[in-house]
């Protein structure tokens, strides 16, 4: 059993108890967020003694999943999945005469979310782990670069940018991962290099501001890195110094690549200008261990602390995804909704 | 009285105190290191019971500064300033009859010293801010971005790149200074922000992840920061993450300075590749507050930490000097040599 798996088992134990450990970002990480918030409500209503009607059932589901959307108003991924539940549950209160029926259909449904995104973790991790060589084939080895946590403890287990990680390891074409401490709340320090030690790959930790140095000195072969949400042009939205990373990456020639299920794409968002950046506590910066520990800065100093940046299009090379990979269409233009329509065509076929 | 001054008079009251703390990091900043030394055997040999000849004193006062520069062996104004201060007792001993005439000869040379880095220090100040909002003329008031400490607490006083920074609010071109954290030994949220905040300097402290966002936002005009070597060439050493730095402002079109003494340029070294970058300890990235706290990133990962990296000069805008402001004789080259041997002919005149 994934390590994730275990660890989100053992935490989702009430939806109160889930919400506030999503606002305190006990659990963070985009995927991670949504399935905990749905399996924390799942163990609950399994747990219930509940006197009510099937619709009386389908309207205490949906006030809670509200509930739990409310702990992280911007996460993308928890709102789907809480509309997505919110349908499943009306639907199944339709028909069902019994309360119990719909509880046990949101209790499916979130268990089949759970399986789902680590299957669709380890398909981004085969075909990142397929292509990433074949596009780097002089490279022999690769040393890759990531940034903030995308692994097990980010998703229901796996990971995006770490499941490539994980399944280039696997194939034998790994040189050595490197992970950057990722500040202000050090996500890479604290929870990727623990991850990339647990699994023992080979990996070292590197201050954000030392990528461009170690690209510099040739050791980076490609960059991959999450994403919170892609807009429909391929512009991403991913943790504060992704576009730094981005940048420096172009400068040394270094592809640069976005691994990341097809549901972070919104299609609604026709660029990264439409996304809202979320600006996170100045305390993150003034004190340690990324505002939790003791004050290190100067009372009194300003603070600018956004906790995303926007990485445009033509700085990445590709889009990893469960369905495949998403290279540019024309010189600096990718063809996401083609993509897309291609995909779930296979799909239905 | 400067605050930087009175800090170093007070620090420096023993030579074996000193060393320690120019190798525990007490003591930082090449200029600071190096006045910080002499002057601690200044105020060890003025309290000084001693029975020997002249020639006596200059022996312990040559020991006493070898023993000085052995606490940081790479911290070049340190042996610079040890090879000139011996040089002084040297020529001193050879016609002094009396021990205290040798150690007077050394204890004014260590004071000139210090009061000439504070004078060259407001001498860089007064160049950059003469220079950068003539070079910048559209942008109204200016806002600095910085990295690491350049300020009193790095120099004798007043600072090089912060130097800069003070001069440019006393003339009011100033908007508003960004600092870098600057990991991971963090002397940007610890030493500058403490001194912008101190002088009431309007200031905001970011990751160090977070400059490449903010130059894309549009919200800086120039980046400005110090150097603890540059190359005959130009090619400057300076805190790991200027680099990056210097890549991104070359990707937003912002003008990239280095602001150093004459000193800190070896024209021995025809490039930056001769220089040799110093690697510190991983605890600096394993623990909080650089080292000294507990311990945050996984027990077992490897660690990648460079003290330096090298900015190369086809990144740099120009270096502000106290002589003048240097910059580039073609497209992509400074004439470091042509300039100094101009700036020593005047002072000559």
């Amino acid at each position: 059993m994934d390590q994730g798996v275990e660890w989100l088992r053992w935490l989702a134990s009430t939806s109160a108890y889930m919400r506030n450990a999503i606002r305190d970002m006990v659990v963070r990480g985009a995927p991670a967020i949504a399935i905990a918030a749905a399996l924390s409500l799942a163990v609950e209503v399994f747990n219930l003694d509940f006197a009510g009607t099937s619709g009386d059932a389908a309207s205490f589901l949906v006030k809670k999943l509200e509930y739990l959307v409310s702990s992280r108003p911007t996460a993308v991924n928890l709102s789907d999945a809480s509309t997505k539940l919110q349908n499943i549950v009306s639907k199944t209160a339709k028909t069902a005469t019994e309360a119990k029926t719909v509880f046990q259909a949101y209790i499916d449904a979130a268990e089949t979310m759970l399986t789902d995104d680590v299957a669709d973790n380890k398909a981004i991790g085969f075909h990142g782990a397929s292509f990433l060589p074949c596009q780097l084939k002089d490279s022999g080895k690769l040393s890759v670069l990531t940034h903030c946590n995308t692994g097990s403890l980010a998703t229901a287990g796996y990971g995006t940018a770490l499941g490539v990680i994980r399944a280039l390891h696997a194939g034998g074409s790994l040189e050595t991962a490197f992970c950057t401490e990722t500040r202000p709340f050090n996500q890479g320090s604290r929870l990727t290099a623990f991850e990339l030690v647990h699994d023992e790959i080979p990996a070292t930790l590197i201050t954000d501001s030392a990528a461009a140095a170690l690209m510099k000195a040739g050791r980076v072969n490609a960059v991959i890195v999450g994403a919170d949400r892609i807009a429909a042009n391929g512009d991403t939205a991913n943790k504060i110094g992704t576009y730094s990373l981005a940048v420096s990456a172009s400068y040394h020639g270094i592809p640069f690549y976005v691994a990341a299920p097809i549901t972070s794409i919104d299609l609604s968002l026709s660029s990264g200008q439409q996304i809202v950046i979320e600006e996170r506590s100045p305390k993150e910066l003034l004190c340690s261990d990324g505002g939790l520990g003791k004050q290190v800065a100067a009372s009194g100093i300003a603070v600018w602390n956004p906790a995303f940046d926007i990485t445009p299009a033509n700085l990445m090379t590709a889009i990893i995804t469960e369905k495949g990979v998403i290279t540019k269409a024309t010189a600096d233009a990718f063809d996401i909704k083609g993509f897309i329509q291609k995909a779930q065509g296979n799909d239905i076929e």
